[in-house]
């Protein structure tokens, strides 16, 4: 099945919610990293990045500094930047980009091998650590650049090199005697080499990803194989042990995948993964593998999920824990393994066009994702609690990996930059075109124009989502054209209404969707409403952390308390089972967002401090009336630090 | 003001409770430490402590194994002995002893130092990292054996070991340009050369306490300059940093005392370092030491004490975190922490006579002591969380020190011999002997004679404690004695009566002790009547772990449900507000124990495992009636692996 996906990211965001978002990485997060990768920001760890390929390509004199794998900052970089282009044209960025492409393409190898570190500082030990040292990871990030700036401007340089560099390692891996039956420890050629198949057609990419994927978790073990040949040395000075090489299941690579029934290990390797494996099954229509996407997903959507899309319960190994293990305040839920999870949900909705997918991919979205940056464009979170009290987090070593408010930059700068290529290529989320249908997941508004056949299908859709419940989808097409559009019907929506021309309509629901096959005309007009009252969300009765807690829901939006709002100690705060809600337009920071409040109550004690700790018979509080005002939590941290908390007590 | 404490350990305990547990030590925990100390059993890792003895005595060749301050098991055992024989006599048990002091003996330098690893494998380095490597704690426990094995036996070679090594230590440290500055990382040289102090009157040791304690924390730091003395080692080879140095909170050494606010860093290390401390303001009539005392009690008794007596919240570092912060689950709460707070409260209680001191040794006893041993005596919990959750504890860092049964025996051995040293010396708990009154704290069954001037006092206990409300306190001296006894009135009962020879009679109640003065004579009876209904105990507002929630307390007991009585999922379990209490005699494991019952509710989903994770509106699950079984929280993890919790959701 082909999804023809090239053109996706060349809508126009005209959403004003999402569209201010894309012009914050435009106008913000761009110029900034782009001064972070040279080093021009004097209060962020450096990041020398393209001071690095500088190096590598012979221009500059000096030695390697950064992460490992501090070439990918670069081709994230890129990534967002030729997503960017797209969406409004920029003749000075797009010279820098080519120049840095020019340095890329000067800093690859004869061979095609491309990665800074090794060249400059141990060029000898290529490929000979998978386990830990991310060669294959910062190859798939150029890879992914050069497929999207090809997308963007159709200039081929970058591509080349990708193809180059590929080509390379696909002499380098495979079955043969003289090649390397490994596979890297962090997940991301696979997806990238998928996409290189996609554009370029050259199945070897395919294949080489088969390999990679079937390779991985098998006996005898490659990273045991090749820890032996290093004579038994680790990459990390401070790990102490080889625990990358020894704990497998860290980077999903401890049993074949056809064996494991758990969402496992690093989140954010784990996304990246599944995220390759969707595609390839798609591609190859492999069922193996497409029964491996379905039970994985499984398993993490129905059990390892938080409410606000995040994944990754812990902070050790940045990792999934168990089943219903979903802790509030010591939560790892990193921002980049949202990102990874919306890329794994989008491969699945092609594979599938089943709503499920689309309702987690828009709840990471507009939870974890949008959270991860502040609102000013230059503050992100790595980490996002669903619960913190400020106070307590510097001396309890549970909360060290929490930070009360997003931070400016980061010494491994991986979530920034990831945010930055997802707002600027939301056109991929937004539609599904399959031959059976154009899928709309997401109600972001925009225009676009879509191949079916040989004649184009012009959508627009308006609205004010997600704090509206009109949405409008009008055909702009000049010709008519004869297609399927799929709309989602969101899980968080009872009774969502679709008029077409201002009748109602009514279509095939399958998976999710609302099917409505016609010959669609210029100026055909779907209005949908999808009502949107507050809902109380409550947890699976397994989940410990939410027992006899609320969470509270509108649209995708799962909104929170914050201190600044209902004062100090959140933990005392009740909201009745009977009380209702009111919808409160935001102001200042605020504007055009809906806040909610209710009533609730405030257990209120006098001095608690001059208190003894336990009370015998008479609980120290009396309950008061108080007033609660609750933000959408993607909003939280932009006033400063305070408490937050997401989970209320009901009763 | 002196405190008469030389023969409290020879009173002979009659309680039907306590006495089983002493039992359990002289029978089953002293012999098979014995064996353990000398590597006999096979299960459990392997001591050595004996074998460096002979090593170091030159009766044995081999090398030092084993933990840094491994000679402390063997001062540990040795005192459990003493205590143990002044119960009950065994001629074998003490001919072994000897043994063993003539093997310590043998194994003392000529200059006086002891220590069996730096005799055997590092002489060179002997006094060079204080910070880390435990040498005076070491010492400390060899007096404190040596103390208790010369008051129990009379015997004094031990004590000439001590008082030898102390006098050692006083030339090696002091003020003078020859000697060193220092003082220990772990306290415990303070308390035990307060107590050789007592028992030889040497005032040299006092003074050497004195400095010890107005040594720490001052400026230019002891430890950064022993440190850069010895080149910038550290001892640990797996801490990767030499954080024992820099963390100077984790041992109480960041500030002189008098500057610190708090109870902070390592909980045994304060709580050790506080006994010797409110020992020497006793002793030294230091009043400024006695305000140290009393304020950084009060932060820890007010802000930082669980419900079970347990303190340190934190894993790492076995450490106290902040004001209010006591999370059930990830809890350190040790059981030695719980055995120097008992010390601790023992010496504030010779110094103030307030029963608030006796309100947390008792809270401290029955239930963090006594349940970190099994009610087998051969199991013990070093960690003893307030609620837990087996099936999650593996997969989640947070939960990474938390055991779910108790084991057999620790690599580093610390609790198993500090319960043993504790339950066998209670007698100078029960009892605070001070010149203007004796002091009940306990009510443990047992019959005492205390010198009041020239006189015998001979004091008997008999009751049921803490299972029955009522206990008898009778005199039985041949001669009449005028003076003062002092009853404690326990915080957890309202309505204490006394009764004088069946006639109701009203002392004067100071400081939590009713006092009664009279000419006590053979036959005089005091009947007690301690109502004993069962306690909902709440939690001070600012406790973020226990809002919404309640524990069950009956008499000093802190009551848990498990899942053998209760089921799975006791997240989902409700106390309503108005349900009553019903005591319920226990069977088999319980037979003598009281158990509580109450009509509650559970929150039951069928098959929740089928459900997804988050439901909209309505919440998954119905509330049945359930009838909930509350066991005494000391005896839970008897029957196996199983949930557990104290908190229970109440409403």
């Amino acid at each position: 099945m082909t999804i023809m996906e090239t053109d996706l990211h060349k809508l126009n965001v005209t959403d004003p919610f999402l569209g201010q978002y894309q012009r914050l990485v435009r106008e913000v997060v761009i110029p900034y990293q782009w001064d972070a990768l040279n080093d021009r920001i004097p209060e962020a760890d450096p990041s020398h990045a393209i001071e690095n390929f500088r190096i590598a390509a012979g221009l500059s004199e000096g030695e390697f500094y950064g992460m490992v794998f501090q070439d990918s900052d670069v081709a994230k970089w890129l990534e967002a930047v030729a997503w960017s282009l797209c969406q409004k044209p920029d003749a000075e960025l797009e010279k820098t980009a080519d120049e840095v492409i020019a340095l890329v393409a000067a800093a690859q190898c004869d061979d095609g091998y491309l990665n800074t570190y090794f060249t400059i500082k141990a060029p000898a030990e290529r490929w000979t650590n998978l386990a830990e040292c991310h060669e294959l990871y910062s190859a798939g990030h150029m890879i992914e650049a050069a497929v999207a700036y090809f997308q963007a401007t159709g200039k081929r340089s970058l591509l080349e090199v990708a193809c180059r560099l590929a080509d390379y390692i696909d002499n380098v891996f495979g079955p043969g005697v003289n090649q390397l039956q490994g596979y890297d420890g962090h997940p991301e050629i696979e997806l990238a080499l998928m996409r290189l198949f996609e554009v370029t057609q050259e199945t070897r990419y395919r294949d080489l990803v088969n390999f990679f994927v079937e390779q991985r978790g098998t006996q005898p073990h490659f990273y045991d194989k090749e820890f032996a040949q290093r004579g038994g040395t680790w990459f990390w000075p401070n790990h102490g042990t080889a625990w990358m090489v020894n704990d497998k299941a860290y980077s999903q690579a401890h049993l074949p995948l056809s064996e494991q029934q758990s969402a496992i290990g690093h989140a954010v390797r784990f996304v990246y993964l599944m995220t390759g494996v969707a595609h390839l099954a798609r591609l190859s229509g492999n069922e193996r593998l497409r029964q491996d996407c379905l039970r994985l997903w499984q398993n993490m959507a129905q059990r390892q999920l938080y409410i606000t899309g995040g994944i990754g319960s812990q902070s050790r190994g940045e990792a999934f824990s168990s089943d219903y293990d979903l802790p509030n305040d010591t939560v790892y839920a990193e921002s980049c393994a949202s990102i990874g999870l919306m890329m794994f949900a989008r491969r699945m909705l092609e594979l599938e066009g089943d709503s499920q997918y689309a309702d987690v991919m828009e709840r990471a979205l507009y939870n974890t994702v949008l959270g991860g940056m502040a609102l000013d464009g230059k503050h992100f979170f790595y980490v996002n609690p669903l619960e913190i009290t400020p106070k307590y987090l510097k001396f309890n070593h549970i909360y060290d990996h929490i930070q009360p408010v997003r931070q400016r930059w980061f010494g491994c700068a991986c979530c920034p930059p990831n945010i930055a290529r997802l707002l600027t290529s939301i056109g991929h989320y937004i539609y599904t075109p399959r031959p059976d249908a154009l899928f709309i997941n997401l109600y972001i508004g925009n225009n676009v124009e879509i191949p079916v056949g040989d004649k184009p299908l012009r959508v627009r859709i308006s609205g004010n989502y997600p704090w509206q419940e009109s949405v409008e989808v009008r055909i702009d097409s000049p010709q008519p054209v004869q297609h399927t559009l799929a709309l989602r019907l969101p899980e968080w929506c009872c009774d969502p209404q679709i008029l077409l021309n201002g009748e109602a309509v009514q279509g095939e629901v399958r998976k999710g969707y609302m099917h409505l096959s016609r010959l669609w005309r210029e100026g055909d007009t779907l209005s949908l409403t999808l009502p949107m009252p507050v809902h109380r969300v409550y947890g699976n009765p397994l989940v410990r952390s939410v027992a006899g807690k609320v969470a509270i829901q509108r649209g995708p939006l799962v909104y929170c308390l914050e201190e600044a709002d209902n004062g100090e100690a959140l933990h005392n705060v009740w909201l009745p089972k009977e009380s209702e809600f009111r919808l409160v337009e935001g102001k200042g920071l605020f504007a055009h967002k809906v806040l909610i409040q209710a009533e609730g109550a405030k257990q209120i004690a006098a001095q608690p401090e001059q208190q003894q700790l336990w009370h015998f018979d008479t609980a120290p509080v009396t309950p008061e009336p108080h007033t609660l005002t609750f933000i959408p939590w993607f909003s939280w941290a932009n006033r400063g630090e305070g408490e937050m908390r997401i989970w209320v007590n009901e009763g």
